[in-house]
């Protein structure tokens, strides 16, 4: 008997693939069920989408194929068991298997502007230094990815100031004016595992006179499934003043074309409004001291946005560190630090507020992120993180 | 007069370049030396390599078009001076330019096995958030895409164990075995620039009964010029006994026939076998203490090889710090570390020994990280960084 699955099996590239060796016979192996087989041909293209047929061996008869389900799919096109003993060693033949039908070729792509050019995408593997020991990618290495993103939309659209370093519109140069972020929000319902594809998608839009809008959506790049999204708050800064400007008329003209209209949110936007009230210190927890490392300075001179965020949870305690995992996170930025300030970090335990919608059985962090000369201490960042079991 | 540019123009992609942004508009008006043009098409598909005619006016017989060279080539088409106004400023029309001829296309490659499989490469745009003020790549990332490439090439001949998490090979996991890196050595001539394209190639070798070799070449993605390399040693870690252990002959046997014969060297094989002598305290320079933090440790429960590199470079005072570029280090790892450990970090200037080659004007730095309880203090890695004037 030879049957096709009623499924198309996407044989994942790297780390999972080479050009050279056959990923396909793992994912067959795992597509039929544990059958024993032998390709009839190991020079399968990484990175496609196959039609698979397998022969079941008449000495058999109670051999089935799988059939098609949503999660039956997820689960053999994603994770092929591989056993400890490896592919080699998948004998003695009972049964073959052929690959017969290439459907599509998937490789990341590369800034896409995207409806009618109001947003922006690209596509990332997740890599080995970017995960946990649960092999989970961390709110910082998405935090990066969707920072990437950003810049590369900012770049795609003004170009790059040759002196500055970064992205700016000619209209802001003129003036002296960078955009500077003052909140961001990311809500993740699960984390990417290493290996995976993520597509990231961003787009700005304005918000009163003084602020302009980023939102994010994260979705798994071979699913299309929604896995994350963002928001963040930006103003104009008069560079040689140091203080907040309107955002001028000529760039509002010739930027809010790429706005999108209606508006569009990366999260409920309800739930994107909270003030976050102020840590009441002494603070339930509290970090042992940091000092802010020259690796922590990204190329605008100032600590990176989410390295903040790394240090924040330096204070939250060890119970909802290990055992839950962050479904949620809210940032207001207050003012910077450099290389060698010394930093503090509290935490305690806060309410949820009803609106955010959060998951059963999470917990909320309130933080502060100070730096401390003496006894003087300046707040640089406040926090607050909601936690969800690990298993919801 | 109609003339076709004598070399290729590469329209390179993300961050410059996008499907719907025609990049190769800002490279044409590059590459015909400030005429202004007229594009025929502006649909340019990105990441290709062009063909460029461009129609010289009458009115202006002086105009000529530039000449080839390796110098010409690499100017024109890795970074277009964009000015402040933009692409769409470029009027009036004084000239016209047509792109015509397709040439090859330029996408990253994901995980190739080369060279008979006795080698391994893949290739990575450098990323915003990857590179310093300077806007090119810190020697951390740069060690980020060292160890990922690395463990991608051991994933891919190796699979991945389901229990531990990473690449571990058959023969490994039934004796508990697991590779520890004990010395990293890395040589930047030059580091890759926001938005470059680096290729990074890797492969193993047997070094003696109870120890591998893993070397690094780093090559730009586009003219395969070389930029760097790296070697590492590595050593057998019985999991149970936490001794060292011999390399099984059934994993000698397995893996033998994908390392290179003859082998082959990232760096000097001679400059790669120098001793680290020990730091002398006091030491001339100490940063402040460091605090190990959660986000510095990696998948494998410990603190990332890389982040040493960077905890190290704490101690370097601000003159080489920002006046040199990190030529070469050399790694000791002596012990590990875990998040909330103490971290002392000292560093003297030292000799440069002779065998190095190291440019002129060249200074040396060694180093000690530590993690302390009190005065009980334990090196955690010994290093020793040499550093090259800016210019040279």
């Amino acid at each position: 008997r030879v049957e096709f699955l009623p499924f198309p099996v996407y044989c994942r590239a790297q780390p999972f693939c080479t050009r050279n060796i056959p990923c396909a016979v793992k994912l067959l192996r795992s597509a039929t069920a544990g059958v024993k087989f032998s390709p009839t041909n190991t020079s399968f293209p990484c990175a496609m989408m196959y039609r698979v047929a397998v022969a079941l061996p008449a000495a058999h008869p109670s051999l089935s194929l799988p059939s098609s389900s949503k999660d039956t799919l997820r689960q053999r096109s994603f994770s092929p068991p591989i056993s400890a003993r490896g592919v080699r060693h998948c004998r003695p033949v009972v049964a073959s298997a052929a690959v017969t039908d290439t459907r599509s070729e998937k490789v990341p792509f590369q800034g896409e502007l995207l409806n009618g050019k109001t947003s922006f995408a690209e596509q990332y593997w997740i890599r080995g230094y970017e995960v946990e020991p649960d092999q989970t990618a961390s709110v910082i290495s998405m935090g990066n990815l969707l920072q990437e993103c950003a810049t590369n939309h900012a770049v795609s659209l003004w170009g790059k100031s040759e002196e500055l370093g970064f992205a700016v519109a000619p209209v802001m140069a003129e003036n002296n004016l960078i955009l500077v972020m003052t909140r961001q929000q990311l809500q993740f319902e699960r984390y990417p595992k290493w290996g995976d594809l993520v597509e990231v998608e961003t787009w700005y839009q304005q918000e009163g006179r003084l602020s302009a809008r980023r939102d994010w959506l994260v979705r798994d790049g071979l699913t299309q499934e929604k896995i994350g999204g963002g928001t963040s708050t930006w103003v104009m800064v008069n560079m040689k003043t140091r203080r907040l400007s309107k955002i001028p008329d000529a760039m509002r003209d010739e930027f809010l074309p790429f706005a999108p209209d209606p508006p569009r949110f990366g999260l409920g936007n309800a739930a994107s409004k909270l003030k976050l009230p102020e840590l009441q210190m002494p603070a339930q927890f509290e970090a042992p001291p940091q000092v802010a490392r020259q690796t922590d300075i990204d190329m605008n001179g100032h600590m990176n946005n989410v390295t903040y965020i790394g240090l924040a949870m330096e204070a939250v305690p060890g119970d909802v560190l290990d055992g839950m995992q962050m479904w949620q996170v809210e940032v207001d930025f207050k003012a910077e630090c450099m290389a060698g300030d010394t930093i503090e970090c509290h935490a305690s335990l806060t309410e949820i507020p009803e609106v955010m919608g959060a998951p059963g059985g999470a917990k909320a962090v309130l933080h502060v992120v100070r730096k401390c000369t003496g006894h003087d201490c300046k707040e640089l960042v406040r926090m607050r993180s909601v936690w969800k079991p690990k298993s919801a």
